[in-house]
């Protein structure tokens, strides 16, 4: 098969593995902490009866079904709770190839590489629209790609890498693009909470039975490693996602959607408003260092993620692996990303040491 | 698509929306408690530091696949942590049938349905092979069934839903008949703690490049609903399954990794021999009361089921929900699991009340 495996693993033991003090911004993992009811739905669960600890619902437990549903203005019926965004991307993906109506999927590049990854495990085939210099999609390209062949459209807004927020005129038109071919838009929304811009805009404020939105508590509760995300399909498209995941996976993990449970009903938006905060000042720490090496960046409007560009240092793997073992710095290559931004590097601002190394950089580069 | 929708989920529905009391005895949920060190281990968890919330290295937690590896005497290196036996199969299945060697997954008849639902949804086709009455698989039948078309034969012993656990010389033959036809025997041991023969022997015994074994903590440990199972490949394959698994899931849960490494390590012996005493007992009670009720039944000599005949009563759905109003027992029906069994009832043995039901079956029948 040679599903392309992300790169992340490799530069993630590449840094571990060098013999000095590395600062490491290569992958999404927050620093910072979980709710602490999340923390408290946990314990509250390890103490629960024997049938607790048994499989819930495959669809999820109908509680954080409906506190999901509350929050989206969808029906409980077309959320399944996931493992994590990656099965809901996954499953999302899998059911636009099931509908005999084409077998192409087309990203953007740059592309989160989970995209292509799936897509080739999926057999379908990718074809790639660029987006411009500060990350924005125009649908009209996406439109120009698109044809009857058509199975998927699949975005991520708040975007990794490039830090794009969709405006609300792009998500509509992209859901106007599904539906004049038969295809389904799918938006990875997983960090709308990282939204720093103001203007995120969620494929469900456009009503359609050709989109699925996809997202997770990882990143918004710090909790990439509990896996528990959802999907919202369309009532039409949800039984057969819902025979994949339970034929998949039977179930996602009880005590993560209990812990999970308790945390949104319990966690006020000052805990979110922290979290943006805390990004906010690294991204002004990190573009001035920037703008003091003189590099070329793109300031995000959401997500995690600085992609930046230093004269005739290209991001290419050979390069990630230089700054790791010179400068202390561990990023992503941006080929890691696609071909319009082999000549970047991204920085994810997960870490309290952002400004240490943003100063490494500047010196490095100076 | 269309998958066969297991009928599990459709028979607790119809049992939880009696008008009466009903005994479950349908769905294979234990239940007895899980091991103290699990809980104990999912409160530890609920106080670490942020860092161990966030993704687990995806094909699991070091430290788990090295307990794992000791007591499998495989490498740790071999092993993918899963979302339960559910993905472990998947993704073993998925294997076989990548490998452009065959499009067909042998299965037994009575089979375990999830997994002619996964053939269907991997693309493949099934065949079957009858057991005998016992449920023993003859190797000689497998051997006449199999051809370069067969991708992958799949065997789970102790069996559910016949009970049957298959002698060293069974597992030894399928080996060695997956070798022949360049297929992958598949070997579900997830009842392995609950074999009451003593004579269950796991696929690992042979050692070979055409076999997986697949296994989860959720009827040892009594979690169906937390979600942490393994699959152990031969080295060849364990990479291409890596990708699957990081393609569809990212990572399984790590608060559940995390409890089950700590239960692994504290939990004794006389854990698991208290839950095959339990059973042990319940197996005694129940047929008793099916000799009393003049049923024919098979006693089982390992997981959690028994399989019984009543005359003029054949295992239909419908048989099954009169049962669950007019007797208050809710089971299987034995046409779920294939056409030999068409005239059984499956009842699981995982509620205190098994007396109360078989005196309410004895009642019924009499």
């Amino acid at each position: 098969m040679n599903y392309e495996t992300p790169l992340f693993f490799r530069v993630m033991k590449y840094a571990d593995a060098a013999d000095r003090d590395v600062v490491d911004m290569v992958s999404g993992n927050p620093d910072w902490e979980p709710p602490e009811a999340l923390r408290a739905g946990l314990r509250e669960y390890a103490d629960l009866a024997p049938d607790r600890f048994q499989y819930p619902p495959s669809e999820g437990l109908l509680e954080l079904r409906e506190e999901i549903a509350a929050r989206r203005s969808v029906d409980a019926d077309q959320i399944v709770v996931t493992n994590g965004a990656g099965e809901a991307n996954y499953l999302a993906m899998a059911r636009a190839l099931e509908r005999d109506s084409g077998e192409e999927i087309l990203l953007t590049d740059p592309v989160y590489p989970y995209y292509p990854g799936k897509t080739t495990m999926l057999g379908g085939t990718q074809s790639y629209v660029a987006t411009d210099d500060e990350g924005q999609l125009d649908p009209e390209d996406i439109r120009a790609a698109a044809s009857e062949e058509t199975a998927a459209i699949v975005v991520n807004t708040p975007n990794n890498p490039t830090g794009a927020v969709y405006p609300a005129e792009t998500m509509r038109e992209l859901v106007a693009i599904a539906e004049s071919y038969d295809a389904i838009l799918v938006s990875d929304e997983v960090y709308d909470h990282y939204d720093l811009s103001g203007r995120f805009a969620s494929a469900l404020e456009t009503d359609s039975t050709h989109r699925v939105v996809t997202n997770a508590f990882s990143k918004s509760m710090a909790i990439t490693g509990v896996r528990v995300g959802y999907a919202i399909f369309p009532p039409e498209l949800v039984a057969d996602a819902e025979s994949r995941h339970m034929l998949v996976n039977v179930a996602t993990t009880r005590p993560g959607q209990y812990a999970v449970l308790q945390a949104l009903r319990e966690t006020g938006p000052d805990y979110y408003e922290r979290n943006r905060k805390r990004l906010r000042e690294r991204v002004e720490t990190f573009t001035d260092a920037l703008d003091a090496a003189g590099a070329a960046y793109t300031r995000p409007d959401g997500s995690f993620y600085v992609m930046a560009r230093f004269d005739g240092y290209p991001g290419t793997l050979e390069n990630v692996e230089r700054l790791i073992d010179e400068a202390g710095v561990a990023g992503m290559p941006g080929e890691a990303f696609g071909s319009s931004r082999a000549e970047w590097l991204r920085f994810a601002l997960v870490t309290p040491r952002v400004e240490e190394a943003a100063e490494r950089l500047a010196t490095f580069f100076d």
